[in-house]
C-alpha cells in the first residue's frame, strides 16, 4: 500500500514532476523507424505527457520536435517536410530536425529574426529499427542502453507495440510480476505434457517462492518452484530501470529466444507498451514467430499486431490500438473461459491490457492489500521513489543512466539443487557472454 | 425556488452525502432477477455513484460486490463465477457473495492473509423477480417495503426499467406532478369519448387543485377536477419515500390495473426508472400490457422495451438505454405534435425523459418559479431535505424505513360529492384491503 | 506576445466577461433568416456562450430566447410554436417573442402569476437573409452596422456559414492577417499567368511591407509589393470591429466582387464563420460563385456548404459542421501538397480552419514569437484590449457601434506611383460612393 502522495509521485510523468525528471533521463524508444520515411508525413507522437511530431529529413535524420510553429502556434503536422526540414504552411517558416529556423520567408530578407527563433527539439539515435529519444537536461546525452535485441542482427529481432490505456506502472507491476502468469495466463482443462518441464512445474506448484537481487540496472528475480526432490526449478527474470522486463518463453531448447517489454508513458494515463522477442544466436524462425501469436499456448498473443490493432487514426500512437479493447471488453470470450483458458481475452497482451486498464486510468494504491507474491512491485517502487528523492535532492543521477551496458541480460529457467546459489548459477548465460543457455530447460 | 445550497443537497447521492446518507437507509431495487445467472457472467452496475458488481453463485444467492480485486485492483468483472464464488483472474483470488476470501493461490499454502482481506460486499433479497440490495449501515437491515407489485403472483404484474440521462429528482418531480399529464402526455385533435369518464374530466378542467396528506410512507395526492355538477372527480395518487410513485389508468373497471415508477438513481447523473404495472386481483391480459406500449393513448408508452431500447452496451445499466433518447431528440415526430399529440416524443416515458433531460443533467432550481400546481414536488423536497437534516443532525430514521407495511397502497379514481372527504373516501381501496375498486371510474 | 491574463481578456465572451461586454455592444449576425419558418420547429443556437432558440412566430417575426422554460427548466425546443408563441408541453406556459408569458394554462384562471414571469429574449433585426441579434446593455439598440453585403439586392450576394471548433481570435487573426494568403493558400509548381497582375505580384514579392490607418469601424491594411519598377502594388482590406474583415479576389475588372467574413463567437472555442461574397454593382454570376468553390484557385473555397458539410445534427450550429474537419485532418490530400498546392487542404476555408484549429482552442499567446508581418494582428489586439478596458472603467462604447455607416466600405487593388498615398487614393471606391473600381487591378 502506498501513501496517496507516494502514488502521486510513482505514477504522474509530466514536464515538472519528480518521476517526470527521472524518466527524462533515460533514452525513450520514441518510434520504430519505419513510422517515418524521408521527406514522409510527419508523425504526431506522444511522450512523458508531451505532444510532438517526428519526421524524417531528407537526409535521413529523424527530427522530434514541438508540434506547434513558435510563429503563432500552427501546427507543423500540416506542414510539408521538404529540402531537409519541416516548413510551416502559414508563413513559410522552415526547420531542421535539431529545431533550427532555417527559413523565414515571411519577414524581410535583412531579417535577422529568424536567428532568434527556435522550435523545440529532442536529440535522436536510431539503431536495429528503434528511433530513441533523450528528453533530459545533459548537452551530451549518456550512451543508449546495450538491451540485446537492440544489438542482434535484424533477423534475430521481431519487434511491435501497442497502445494501452492505463498509467505505465500497472502495466510495469503487471509486467514484472513473477506470480500472475499461472493465472492470467494459464491454459485450462488441458492434460500435462510431460515433455515440457516449465508447464509441468507451472502447474505442480501453484505457490512459488521469491528472491530478489538487486543490481546495477534494477533488480534480477528469482522465481522457485518445486522440481524433482531435492530440486528448485528457477525463473529468472529482470526488472530494468526504468521499465523494461526480460522474460523466458524457452523450454528445453540450447539456443533460445526470449521476450522483452518496454512500457513507455506517453503520458499519465497511456502507455505504449513495446514487445520484442529476439535470440542471441541464430534467427528466428517462421514457427517461432508464429507461436507468439498463438492464442491458446502460454506466453501466446504477446505481439499485436495486423488485424488485431484498429484502423489507424489520426491521434499520437493511433496505429497502435489492439482491436480487443476496452470499449469491447478485450473481446473477452466467456466459454473459452469456462473450457480453455483461465482468463477471457485472446492472448497474454490482452488478458494483461484487461486487468491493467480494469483498474481505472491511475490505480489508487492506498486501497491494495499486498501479499508475499509482491516483493518484486514492492521492491521496484521502492527503487523509483528513491531515485525521484534522490535526483530532486541531490542531483542523484538514476541507476542504469550511466550504465548501459549493464542492459545485456538474458531471462532463465535452470533446474538446481536446493543447495545452489540461482542468482549466480547462469551468469554467463545472462549476461550476453555465452550463446548456448546452460541448463536444459 | 431553491437555494444552491438546498439543491446540492437535495440532488447529490454519493458516499458521504446528506442525502445519499438518507438513501441508504433504504432497500433499493438493484437488478431483476433475470439478469444475473447461476454461474453466470458478473454483471456491471451503478447505485448511489457507486460501481459494483451483480453476480448469482452456483447456490442462487446473489452478491452485489465491489468491482475491484482488493489485492491489486484487477477487475472482478473479468473473474470466474465458479463454484460459489467469484474469481479474481490476476492470481485467483475468490470471494463469496457476502465478500468473504475463500480462497487465495498466490500465497503460501500456509498463510492467514485471506482472512484479512474481504471485498465490500452489500446484502441482498430477491422478491418478485427483482434483487433488491441494502446500502446503509444497519448490521441487521429493516424488511423490504411491501409494495403491492413486489408482493403479487408473477402473472399479475408486468415490470421494466430504462435509463434516464439526468439528475433522479427532476425524474421524480415529472413522476409526482399532477399537473403535467394533461399536457405532456395528452391527445390532440381528438373528439372526447363520453364513455371515458377520466378523459372527460381531464380535458373539461385544465385547472386542478391539489391537496396532501402527509402520511407514514410519504404523501397522497389528491387531484380536485370538476365533474358533474356538485360532484368532484378526486384522482388519488402517492409519493413513496424515497423515490415511488403510483398512478392510475383505469375507467370504469372494477378490477383495474395500475402503475407505479421507482427512479433509483445511479448517480447524481443518471437515474434508472422502474415501471411496474400490476393487478392486485387477477392476471394482466396481453391486451391491458400491450395498450401500455400504445403510444396514441394516454399512458401510453410507459414501459420502454424490446425494439424500443438500444443494444446493450458494456456500461452499468447498457441494457437498458431507450433508442428515443437525448441523442436524437427522443425521435421527435414533429408532425404527430402538429396533429396528434400536444408533445412530439413517442410515449409517456420518452416524453417525460424529454423533459426531465432538457433541463441538464442536475438541474439548476434557483432559476425556477413555482406554481400553485407545483405544491407536490414543493412537499417532496421538504419532506427529503428534512430527512436529510434529521439523519444528519440525529440520526433520525427516514420515513417509511421502519414501516414497510404502510407501502402498500394503491392510487385510485373516484367521483365524490363536493362534501366528501377524498382522503378517507377509499381507504379499504387504497391500503389493499379490497380488491374491487369502490368507486366506479 | 501576450500575457497570460491579456491572453484571457482576449478570447473570453461568456457573459460578464470584458470582452463579453464589448461583443454584447453590437448586434451580432444570429440566423439565416431561411432557418426559421413561420411556426416552424425551435432553432438550438449558441451566441457568445449562451444557449438559446431561435424561432418564428405565426406573424413572422423571430424570437432568440432562453431555451429553458422559467417554470421548472424544461426544454422549450421540444415545445409547440404556434399562434404566435412558444408553448412548453410540459404544462402548457406559452411565450410571444418578447419573452413574456402569455398563458399559463396550469394555474388558476384568477391567476395573475403569468405577469410576474418572463422568458430572457434579445431584440432582432432581419435585413438582407440575415437575422441579427442585440445581447447588449441598452433598451434602445444602435443601428445595424452597413455592411454592404448586407444592403445589397439578394441577388448581388452569396452568403454561407461554417462552424470552426476554435476561439474567434485565431480564427479573426488569419482572417486580417494580410501575409498568410501568399503561403497557405498559394497555388504550387504553376507557371505564372502574365494577364493576372495580382499573381504575378504576389508570387513576385514574397516579403510585403504593411502600413495600418485607424479608422472609426477598425483598420484599414495597406499591403504593398513591388510591381513594375518605381511603382507598387497596394492590396487594401478592412479590420471592422468587432470580428468581420472585407478582402478582394478580383483581377483587371471593373465591378468586381468582394469577400468578407466574420467570426462570430458561439462560445470561448466554437466560431461561427459567416462568409459573404458580394457585387455593389451587378448581380453575380453563376461562374463567379462557382470560382469560389474551385478548390486549386487562390482564394477557391471560401464558401463551404452542401456536399462540403456534414449530416445536420441536433447541436446548436450542428447544420454547418465542414467535412474536412478535426476529425480526419480537414482531408488533407498530401499528394496534391507535394505537388499542387502549398497546403494540403482543400480549399481556402478548410486550410485556414486546419491551421487555426491545430493551435488548441484557446491559443496560448504567451509562447507567441511575432514579427514584422503581423502588425496588423498587433494593432486587432490593442484596439480590442482597450476597447475592453475603457468599457470596463469608464462605459466608453467601442469603436463602431456608434458609427454604423462607417462600416461600408470596400476593398481594393491598386497599382501607384511609389510616391503616392495608398490610403486616399481609392477612397470613392472603398467607401461605396462609386459602382467601378477606379483603377485597373
Amino acid at each position: 500500500m502506498l501513501t496517496r502522495a507516494e502514488n502521486e509521485t510513482l505514477t504522474r510523468v509530466g514536464p515538472g514532476t519528480p518521476m517526470g525528471n527521472v524518466l527524462r533521463q533515460y533514452w525513450l524508444p520514441a518510434v520504430f523507424s519505419y513510422e517515418v520515411a524521408a521527406d514522409g508525413d510527419p508523425l504526431r507522437i506522444r511522450l512523458l505527457g508531451e505532444d510532438l511530431l517526428a519526421f524524417r529529413a531528407s537526409d535521413g535524420r529523424v527530427g522530434i520536435v514541438e508540434p506547434l510553429c513558435p510563429h503563432r502556434g500552427a501546427g507543423l503536422f500540416f506542414g510539408r517536410n521538404e529540402e531537409c526540414g519541416l516548413r510551416c504552411v502559414y508563413h513559410g517558416w522552415k526547420f531542421d530536425v535539431d529545431g533550427r529556423c532555417i527559413d523565414m520567408p515571411s519577414e524581410p530578407e535583412e531579417s535577422s529574426f529568424k536567428d532568434k527563433v527556435r522550435l523545440g527539439a529532442y536529440p535522436t539515435r536510431e539503431r536495429n529499427g528503434v528511433v530513441w529519444t533523450y528528453m533530459g537536461p545533459r548537452a551530451e546525452p549518456p550512451e543508449l542502453p546495450a538491451l540485446e535485441w537492440n544489438l542482434v542482427p535484424p533477423s534475430q529481432l521481431h519487434a511491435s507495440k501497442r497502445m494501452q490505456e492505463s498509467n505505465w506502472i500497472q502495466a510495469l507491476e503487471g509486467g514484472i510480476d513473477p506470480a500472475h502468469a499461472g493465472f492470467l495466463h494459464a491454459p485450462l482443462g488441458r492434460k500435462l505434457d510431460p515433455r515440457i518441464l516449465r508447464e509441468r512445474y507451472f502447474l505442480n506448484d501453484r505457490h512459488p517462492r521469491f528472491e530478489l537481487v538487486d543490481t546495477p540496472y534494477g533488480v534480477r528475480i528469482g522465481t522457485r518452484r518445486n522440481a524433482e526432490p531435492g530440486r528448485y526449478y528457477w525463473s529468472i527474470t529482470h526488472y530494468m530501470a526504468p521499465y523494461y522486463n526480460a522474460f523466458a518463453f524457452f523450454d528445453g531448447q540450447e539456443q533460445p529466444s526470449m521476450g522483452s517489454f518496454g512500457w513507455v508513458p506517453m503520458d499519465d494515463v497511456t502507455t505504449m507498451a513495446w514487445c520484442f522477442t529476439w535470440n542471441p544466436a541464430r534467427p528466428l524462425s517462421d514457427d517461432e514467430i508464429r507461436e507468439t501469436y498463438y492464442l491458446e499456448q502460454i506466453g501466446g498473443g504477446v505481439h499485436v499486431e495486423g488485424d488485431r490493432l484498429l484502423p489507424p487514426t489520426q491521434e499520437p500512437g493511433g496505429a497502435f490500438r489492439p482491436a480487443a479493447n476496452r470499449g469491447n471488453d478485450y473481446l473477452i470470450d466467456r466459454r473459452a473461459q469456462r473450457t480453455t483458458r483461465f482468463a477471457g481475452p485472446p492472448g497474454m497482451s490482452a488478458q494483461d491490457a484487461a486487468l491493467q486498464e480494469s483498474m481505472g486510468a491511475i490505480f489508487d494504491r492506498t486501497r491494495e492489500h499486498l501479499g508475499t507474491s509482491d516483493a518484486t512491485i514492492i521492491r521496484m517502487r521502492r527503487t523509483l521513489l528513491q531515485a525521484a528523492r534522490a535526483l530532486a535532492e541531490s542531483g542523484t543521477v538514476p541507476a542504469g543512466v550511466d550504465a548501459p551496458e549493464t542492459y545485456r541480460v538474458r531471462p532463465a529457467g535452470i533446474v538446481l539443487d536446493a543447495s545452489e546459489d540461482w542468482s549466480r548459477a547462469a551468469d554467463g548465460w545472462i549476461n550476453g557472454k555465452e550463446l548456448t543457455a546452460p541448463v536444459l530447460l
